[in-house]
């Protein structure tokens, strides 16, 4: 099986160097020269547009920012659709609005051309190391058929229904992601202001039921003052934008995700927002006048 | 070395239980009988009052509901107090106020009694088997004094600052944990009336990044619509309250944790005090008009 | 001079008989046929298309409901744009967002076309009786120029200052309105809990500090269960995601707008989307299981 | 009618002159030695104690900070309540906690004394000119006998229903000032971050549906950078924690006001406690980087 891969970035060079690894034949495109030519000497095929991609390939994988991109990848001139034939397969991985990866599925039905959203989990180094989490939305047998070649990119792949699904899932998880620093950031304040040695509370709750990926992730680097990302304010502010576009559309009330965007626009407002989202830190400590280390 | 106990509660009684079974000469005194008689059973001496407890005993735990609760124990008529003399220890196991710990630990001082503040983590099935966590604020000779005490309750015993600083440690345990509840009740709320099935979400998400103790203990509740305690709404509003009267003694501003606060309140009036407190889950429900299953 | 007007709905239908009442010369178009049809009874033209009115007018108006529709207003195959030519005036009296303002104003400048915007405040009766609060953005000059004509619709005419600014202040005004609604909302709900008659509260401080056009003209309608709008949900909903899509674009964190937005969703989603805005009392009638009268 | 009046500070001071010199008989106590010499330079009688106030008086008025000071006024050793015979009145003016008036009133008919709660709304001006606005709880009748009283002090007097009515209607009052603050600062912070002009945006907007007391008295004082009292911040945490404490008491969700307090926080730990109430801006203007002015 030929397969075709669109934007090769932090996220998708490394997976589309995996997908040469396993010993696909992959044609790819990228806006950068650099990381086309990266994954030319991996053994990969250029293309120099997405229509060149989708003539080339039986499967295509789109991986990059947000919606607008994704559509403009599919859709525009020259574009993927344009390549396209009755069969063929795409699958976004990009993190984006599940309304969107609707639209698009209908858009590339006509074309009898099957459609996956399938966003992924995890950052740089576990797109390196092939063990991002997989989320993936779409007709169940079209992902059984994709199945094999996702597992390559991803160290669990799971199917979580119709399109769409894939990427609110992930919204579901962005979601509760940043409260979830909130909430060490919350808490640590309150320790900080009191007096108390961060680090000793660290240790004395991160094991119990106040215990989270996030607090033994994000709680040392807050500490150590590291906001290197990991994962930026500005991709997260996206996500929860996705996020609140479509509780939106939805009329389901988060207040609580509706509160921490407020918090990220005051992040990025004060110049971080290419810090690591533990950065959400960064607002109380604002607020507080205190540093939690 | 002689022990007291007072406050034979869900937590109290099997705590003290564990104190007996190690081989400690222990003297308790709770309001009921019942409780009071089981212990005596496995070997306790009955007190008729606080302060019979405190004239027999080195060293006086206390394990009751809240900062007044304390109060009464120790400085009632016929309370812990009286009964005390130099050189004694009392260690307050309770999750109260650390600014009513502070005040404690000033009183008994004037009589030259020791005092610790050591809340606990982990429910009932924890403070049975041994394994709560436990985090002690107080002058840190003392606690190195006590520390084995407190192992034969815990299973985890982490010093972490002066007076005050084990129960603030607590209430910013108790701020993050009820954060991570509205946390994955706000991701889940926002999947499910996406149409999505919460049980695969949660197979897809729970091992990355928003993975947390709570997600993996309570979402299979809410899935479940089992909202059997654990710990209760009632007393996460209690500590809650305790941590936002923290937060404004010290003027430190907390905003998602007083909107959870005003959740909890909710959740209180529709009759749901007694429930686990995954059931701020039901606030989602409840305005969304979804269930999480 | 030649007047044209685009958008013949509740507000725009009796601005437009202003006008003409006026005894100004209107070109109108709409796509209902009924509004159009007693605008000319009234004596203005009809048009077929807006490119139509832009050929026959020097000063052509919008009034539609939000940034999407004024853009196809102008735009569109058969907009308004293919009609302009240098020198005449668009003013867009739509409430919409204040960045999309810019780009329509922008697009237009390289017509030699000058474009106001010129949002309006209160609602129908005040659209008949030619009493509207009307805020403009743009080029002073213009402003000027067009002043007395503005006036002819509006009772007070003011201007803010650049294009955009006009909805810029009518998104500040919307989000005080919205906020000033729940902030009586929280008040009352706390005074029925507590067992007073809300009308005995609503006399004792409408005319103190906590007095507000909102509190004479809401709280009224909420304690006589009576939610006809005035103004729908629905356009409150609008006019707050263009207010935070602008916050969003500027990073300027509104915690308490993002807060009842969340709030308005809740509303929508119970199916009072058609509901007068001081419906936002419902939400807290629901999570408190009250009714404010 | 014997007359006495037990807090001689800001507002209690020039009630208390109004009285005299309505030609009433008035014993007045006070810490403040200037306040009380003050007063009997106006014809009022010195008292050394509270009792001393109550035996002497038939109404005996209290206006002190909050509840705890009224609590110490009346049932401290040497306080009114053991000067008090039956059939004698005691009206506390205080803005305090409607459950501890209810208390004070339990407490108080014991001994025969009929209780009011008569908070007042309206500053130091209005007390001077004797214009300031009372809400009174309690017995009818009794409020029938006393309305002539209360009307020597205040421009409306209203009956708003049982004992803690009063204090109740307060609360309600300051939670929507307190948001209608918050209110004016996110629509304001919103326009002055969009580049409008303060000023302008003010003209335009404050005689609409968004115009209150609040944006007439506040808004200018943002602008002209005036935040001197007025209503103090320290005042309106007071009254908002007894807000808090009340609805918590009755388990009513009150998210805005929760998120209120915690500005409010900010703005105190900011070291502007002294500063009118309308420094509530001064939060947004923190996280947002500008000044509304
Ligand atoms: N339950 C849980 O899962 C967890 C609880 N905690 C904390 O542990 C503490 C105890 O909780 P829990 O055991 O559940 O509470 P319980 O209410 O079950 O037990 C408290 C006991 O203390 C007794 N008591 C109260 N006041 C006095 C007094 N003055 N003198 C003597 N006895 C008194 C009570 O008697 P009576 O009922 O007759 O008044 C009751 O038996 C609380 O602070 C709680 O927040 C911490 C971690 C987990
Ligand atoms: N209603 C109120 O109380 C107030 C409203 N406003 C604002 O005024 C604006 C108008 O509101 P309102 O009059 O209530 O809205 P309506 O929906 O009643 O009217 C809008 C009208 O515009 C027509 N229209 C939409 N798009 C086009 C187009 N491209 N070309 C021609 N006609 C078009 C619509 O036709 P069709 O329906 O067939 O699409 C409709 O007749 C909104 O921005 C609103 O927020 C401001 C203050 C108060
Ligand atoms: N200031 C304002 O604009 C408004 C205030 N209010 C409310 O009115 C009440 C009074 O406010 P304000 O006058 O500003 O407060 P102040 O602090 O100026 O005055 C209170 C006075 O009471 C005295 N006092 C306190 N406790 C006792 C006691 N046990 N016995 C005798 N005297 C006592 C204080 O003396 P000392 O200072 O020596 O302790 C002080 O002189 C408060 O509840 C406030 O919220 C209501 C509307 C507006």
């Amino acid at each position: 099986m030929k397969l075709g891969f669109i934007g090769l970035g932090i996220m998708g060079k490394p997976m589309a160097k995996n997908l040469v690894k396993a010993g696909h034949d992959l044609t790819v495109f990228d806006f950068k020269e650099d990381a086309v030519e990266e994954l030319v000497a991996d053994g990969a095929t250029e293309a120099k547009t997405g229509k060149e991609v989708a003539e080339k390939s039986d499967v295509i994988f789109t991986m990059v920012p947000n919606s607008p991109n994704v559509e403009a990848a599919l859709f525009n001139e020259g574009g993927v659709a344009e390549g396209l034939t009755a069969g063929k397969t795409v699958i976004d991985m990009s993190s984006i609005n599940p309304l969107a990866s609707q639209g698009f599925a209908k858009r590339l039905a006509k074309l009898n051309v099957g459609f996956l959203d399938a966003p992924v989990s995890g950052g740089e180094p576990k797109a390196i190391d092939g063990s991002i989490a997989i989320m993936v939305g779409g007709d169940k047998d079209l992902y059984e058929k994709n199945k094999d070649l996702l597992e390559i990119m991803g160290g669990s792949v799971t199917y979580v229904g119709a399109v769409g699904a894939g990427n609110t899932t992930k919204l579901a998880n962005q979601v509760i992601v940043a409260l979830n620093i909130a909430a060490v950031s919350e808490g640590f304040a309150l320790a900080k202001k009191a007096g108390l040695d961060p680090k000793m509370v660290f240790d004395a709750i991160h094991t119990g039921l106040a215990g989270s990926t996030v607090m033994d992730a994000k709680v040392p680097m807050m500490i150590d003052r590291n906001f290197k990302p990991g994962f930026r304010v500005d991709l997260h502010i996206k996500d929860l934008q996705n996020a609140l576009d479509t509780s939106h559309a939805l009329h389901v009330g988060l207040p609580l995700t509706a509160e921490v965007m407020e918090i990220l626009q005051v992040v990025k407002n004060d110049g971080n927002g290419g810090d690591d989202h533990s950065a959400i830190a960064k607002f109380y400590e604002k607020i507080n006048d205190l540093t939690i280390d």
